[in-house]
């Protein structure tokens, strides 16, 4: 039985192995997303970002504890620093996941941030659209650290869940950051650490002076996640916030943004490739650096030649 | 009489405000190039790079005075941090140019750094070929600091200039940073300060440990820039190095890779500003996001689409 036809029966090893060859093989890339993308769509998507040591694993573990005792099944991209040494990711954190780990409902994949943004892996839109395709009904995806990522956590999230502590610095910092501004849901973690409550407040404060799309405005919660308090109330907003969503094509309009960034996404990619093939082949390069060495052409009008060379 | 009329007749005015419009009015930058072109690639070109505070305005300058008593005209072109403030280039250092300032057979500009790369700045390729077609015998290039530029000193210099100091780290970091690569002439300033000799022992060694092009191997030789000791040397290497590259079409071959880096820089800003206007239409975006939003189309397939109409 092939690959695709095993993990469009539910076998949970082919989804596995699907996520690793949209992470390692961009030959094949391609093709597979061709079979998956019309079939994703359903799941629901929630992203959670925050500093590092702002507790998102651990509090993607507690809302993944509710979100089965509700009867989902949950997918979690998490993004892992890479190790310098191994080129892989760094699976340390994910040793806390205990309390799910085991489930057969749940589906947990570290992915590498190859790059070092900080943010999401380039691979995890397409993770995110095998989990989908999977039927896998929530998605939480986990940032390695507040990235200066051009992916955005916001662009592939219905949801956008903004981790903060009392000591992940002062609300001026998250607003720097432009945490605010990606926020669906801000939750102060850590909640019986000093200071938690002022800053809290002040979280609360930056929120009622800002302008919010009609119909929703960031609630601040607190949480400890590793006691896990607050989580109840995390997950009830969650459904608020979905059922905002379903009104009045608000998922819609994520939607559209999320088609949006992953289409720059792929033409920076595609447009990438093409310039690394025609550097290699090298031959209209060649010719067109010599024309442009005796100053025959301009490195302009060399670049328009080669424009066209790339379109074909 | 018109700007470029003007210019060619060797009007030190015009050439500055052809370096603004180079700078600054993207529009008419391509016209202006189209017609310098073709009368550039005469001038000799020195790059000088190095640490922030090793001294290469400092340096730029007593090359200049030896420059002059030889007989050429000169052109410089700094790269300077930009202010946060202004947005403009902090002239600070130049002031310290006091020798050549005023000679008519010098020509000096500062560029702004506003990427802040570290490096040069977009604008200094364009600004030297308007310097080369002034009819200016030699142009001097300045760095801002070692940047991580994607565009490289060396890129544009026939001859490169690495200037050090003992201060300025040990010799393992110059390694790390790619100063000993693209170094023809390798300059220890401040000579006179502790641990000089010592650090110019290490470059040594190094460069000897490595493989170089036939028939040339960096000097590394100790300058006092502020003392105006140590330049005859460079002067005399500077000359060396141009004896080197009139042979064997070696100039040829520096001449040809800054054709490819000049191509390669032409394509991404090309390819980027049509990406924006396609952007900014929207009407392309728009539709393809909804109908990946809609699940017909992967991301990938729409930015082929995309692809396509950015080509025409």
């Amino acid at each position: 039985m092939k690959l695709l036809d095993r993990f469009f029966a539910g076998d949970r090893a082919a989804l596995s192995r699907v996520i690793t060859l949209l992470e390692n093989d961009r030959a094949r890339r391609s093709d597979i997303l061709d079979r998956l993308y019309p079939r994703s769509g359903k799941a629901r998507r929630i992203g959670i970002t925050g500093p590092p040591g702002s507790g998102k694993s651990t509090l993607a573990d507690r809302l993944t504890a509710r979100l089965l005792q509700h009867g989902r099944t949950v997918g979690i991209i998490a993004v892992d620093p890479t190790s310098p040494f191994t080129g892989g990711a760094l699976l340390g954190d994910r040793l806390r996941m205990q309390g799910s780990w085991d489930d057969p409902r749940v589906f947990m994949r570290s992915l590498a941030d190859r790059n070092h943004t900080g943010g999401l892996s380039e691979a995890t839109p397409h993770a995110m659209t095998a989990l989908d395709a999977f039927g896998t009904d929530v998605i939480i995806v986990e940032t390695v650290g507040v990235g200066q990522s051009t992916l955005d956590v916001s662009d592939v999230s219905d949801t956008t869940v903004v981790l903060l502590t009392p000591e992940s610095g002062d609300s001026i910092q998250a607003m720097k950051a432009g945490l605010m501004e990606i926020a669906d849901v801000l939750v102060v973690n850590k909640s019986d650490r000093e200071g938690a409550d002022r800053f809290a407040s002040e979280l609360k404060m930056i929120v009622d002076m800002g302008r919010w799309e009609e119909g929703w405005k960031p609630s601040v919660l607190s949480a400890s996640a590793r006691d896990d308090t607050g989580i109840d109330d995390l997950y009830e907003r969650l459904g608020a916030h979905g059922d905002y969503l379903a009104g009045e094509g608000r998922l819609q309009a994520r939607r559209l943004r999320q088609g949006r960034s992953a289409i720059e996404k792929a033409l920076a990619e595609l447009w990438q490739g093409r310039l690394t093939a025609l550097r290699e082949s090298g031959d209209a390069m060649d010719r067109l650096s010599e024309r442009v060495a005796r100053r025959e052409l301009t490195p302009l009008a060399a670049a328009r030649e080669m424009m066209e060379e790339a379109a074909d």
